[in-house]
């Protein structure tokens, strides 16, 4: 492919979700319901989600239809490029070629509408008045926000208080799309509470912030709950990356040899990768790389076992690569990458050796971020920043073995919103956080035995 | 038009900018030498430009060949998409069809890298090695950090103080693609020092800055200067987006019957409007409207006279509606539109009635990119709001009048990097500063007659 990037016209963008788990060859475990230690059932979910989306979550149908207010919903960014990165390419002076998705063309600068757009909709449909979620660094939340401006519905959102420091713009963003933001641990639930009378200067962590909104969600009537990672749907709900990736490989008459997604819940790095990786589960030769920080190293240094989704133990229990559901991660500045587990199915496909997995230092990011910035022009998400560093260095490999070689990797979302990194980084105030290993003993050693 | 936006193919990118100075009825008055007060000629200005860019100040040739590095470069965010704003129109409940082209989708997220790329791109030919510039808000400024990023070309910026004190994020961005950046005025160059010695609090103008930027290029012999605004060849560079959105128009089956920009210095509402302005001028019926603050009313409050580009009065003299070259705007947060003159294309077209103006307090536009956001997605650039405000105005018109119309407007930036304006807003903070008629009398009172 000579020209720079491949864009799809509206009528392409994907009508139909792709499902995984009709083709993964080990489902993952049931999720355990927190008190009983039970296979839940849709019943059990009924009080935080619709209905429509409980039935996703279970769901093994191949291919599930976009409803029509959200695909045109869509079409305010989708498709998204698909970019060949020539610039990046020669200034490596590697005979790989690099290709990128980006997904910064969305109002909220990152691939998270793709799954708030949906929710919204059927909490929507389900009547629901108002939604409580968390935000890392604030992708999330601000994907909901918009999402909720989008359908009239009211968003809260317990936003991890680092992040909340770090990163006022993406509040201020949230708060424009009309969405009220409370820094957490706050003092509004229980969880909140319990974790700050133990610790005044949390940091907060994704895992404590989802006990806030769970509990928000299941003590008011008219809210429900959202998610951004981790769960099936949510996931589900990105594959219209990875669909219309592989029609814009068709196009540009190449397939990848390797993809790479940054992994913090998984769903970028699944919504990327599982439409090729039914080619792969179908015999195709394919390499897919989580990319994760070595401050938070879920799938490189976790434990395959079933754990809580928070950090007060409301949720079920998933069946998940974890860290520990009160492994407290250092304030680095991709928030959206601290998270203690990751999402079942991309543990289930990890375990199955259909996913690889490698760990970053921030540092080390943030390197190859600038050199993608200097290159290819656009300032990238601290998150995308792992999956940059990981594609330099298949480049970089490939140039070593002198081999051609088709690298793929997902741009999650640009950093305007996340200046402070940069501000850091060039400062040279950026630490690199490796988590140590008995900490993790230790927090694994605390959980339930199942 | 159905659809939510119409992309072009990279293929579509133009090949020509299109100069308007071959169809104007009348051509603007010449530059005077700001000493001898007689016509410049191409020797007064290669201590600071390029010669092929001094030659496109001067071309009267119509179309102007689009070098092949530059459309390359061009590729990595062009064409930008137009859009048909249908949950805008819906929320206005409008019989006026509203269209927008979006230009925040450049890796600086505004329109300005249309013109750094090329002015790079003359200088690097030049053997140029660094350039120096103003910036207001910080657009152009990053806009060139990202040219000379591209180029391998020094770049720095005086940044106007109070934008560098408002909008962190953008000088963390020109940082990041590796310019210098120092606030403005600065001790660095006499027109700063002495700007500092009368007033120690100064919060800059755009006028400083340029004084500043060109006196370090005029004293540096590897540095030349770049404008981003104002000059007929910046406003040449942007005929791009007007011509992509002319073929655009034609895919939607659709015309303008008014086109909106914002207009500071003038290079975006030029680059909107004057390859319909060809058609205006060749008798199509069509309204060219400039939407500027009522902080800095250039054109509905100013005169059409001779006067510096910038306040120290080291550039040529050149006519155009002004408000005195020592006009000191009030600290609004559309910064960029604080200049105290408009390009000289421009000010001839409105002259000769082929352009109106109108003028915008801030909150109003503040309100009109809320209602923006919270519809159509994208969070604007507050000198952008001026024209969704403009564009909403007339849209509400046409509901009184009960008239079909077809709005467009150029959606000149995304604010992702501009959020402290969004917050003040929101927290009732931002003042709408008339400026107040006496001093503009003043400041005209101490220009020096031609």
């Amino acid at each position: 492919m000579n020209e720079t990037k491949i864009i799809l016209p509206d009528r392409d963008i994907p009508r139909q979700w792709y499902n995984i788990m009709a083709d993964m060859p080990n489902l993952p475990k049931p999720p355990l319901h927190p008190g009983t230690k039970q296979p839940i059932g849709p019943d059990d979910l009924k009080a935080i989600f619709p209905m429509s989306l409980i039935e996703q979550e279970v769901s093994t149908q191949r291919w599930i239809d976009i409803p029509e207010e959200v695909h045109k919903i869509y079409s305010l960014w989708r498709p998204s490029p698909l970019y060949r990165a020539h610039r990046l390419e020669a200034a490596l002076n590697t005979p790989a070629k690099i290709y990128y998705k980006y997904e910064g063309v969305s109002p909220a600068g990152s691939h998270k509408p793709n799954t708030s757009i949906p929710q919204a909709y059927y909490n929507k449909k389900a009547g629901v008045k108002r939604i409580a979620t968390e935000t890392g660094a604030g992708q999330w939340g601000s994907a909901l926000a918009l999402a909720g401006s989008l359908f009239g519905i009211d968003v809260t959102v317990y936003m991890v208080k680092v992040s909340f420091n770090q990163k006022p713009y993406r509040r201020i963003a949230m708060e424009t799309w009309g969405a009220t933001v409370h820094a957490s641990p706050s003092t509004i639930t229980n969880s909140g509470r319990k974790i700050l009378e133990a610790d005044p200067d949390s940091p907060g962590s994704l895992g404590i912030a989802i006990s806030e909104a769970v509990e928000d969600a299941a003590t008011h009537d008219d809210t429900n709950y959202a998610l951004g990672s981790v769960l099936n749907h949510v996931l589900l709900h990105q594959t219209v990356i990875g669909l219309e990736a592989k029609k814009q490989f068709e196009l540009a008459g190449d397939y990848p040899d390797v993809i790479i997604g940054c992994c913090g819940g998984g769903s970028n790095l699944g919504g990327v990768s599982f439409p090729f990786l039914q080619d792969k589960i179908n015999g195709k030769q394919l390499r897919v790389i989580a990319a994760e920080p070595i401050s938070c190293p879920t799938l490189t240094k976790g434990e395959f076992r079933y754990d809580f989704g928070d950090t007060a133990g409301l949720t079920p229990l998933m069946m998940m690569y974890t860290l520990g559901h009160d492994f407290m991660p250092p304030g680095i500045h991709a928030g959206g990458l601290r998270y203690h587990a990751d999402a079942p199915l991309v543990c289930q496909l990890y375990k199955d050796n259909l996913i690889e997995a490698v760990a970053f230092g921030q540092t080390a990011c943030f390197e190859a971020a600038i050199q993608f910035a200097k290159t290819e022009g656009l300032i990238p998400a601290p998150e995308s920043s792992h999956a940059i560093r990981g594609a330099i260095d298949e480049a970089l490999r490939a140039k070593e073995e002198g081999k051609e070689k088709t690298i793929f990797f997902n741009l999650s979302g640009h950093g305007y919103l996340d200046m402070t990194a940069y501000e850091d980084y060039l400062a040279g105030k950026l630490v690199d956080y490796a988590y140590p290993d008995e900490k993790i003993k230790e927090a694994l050693a605390k959980l339930p035995v199942i």
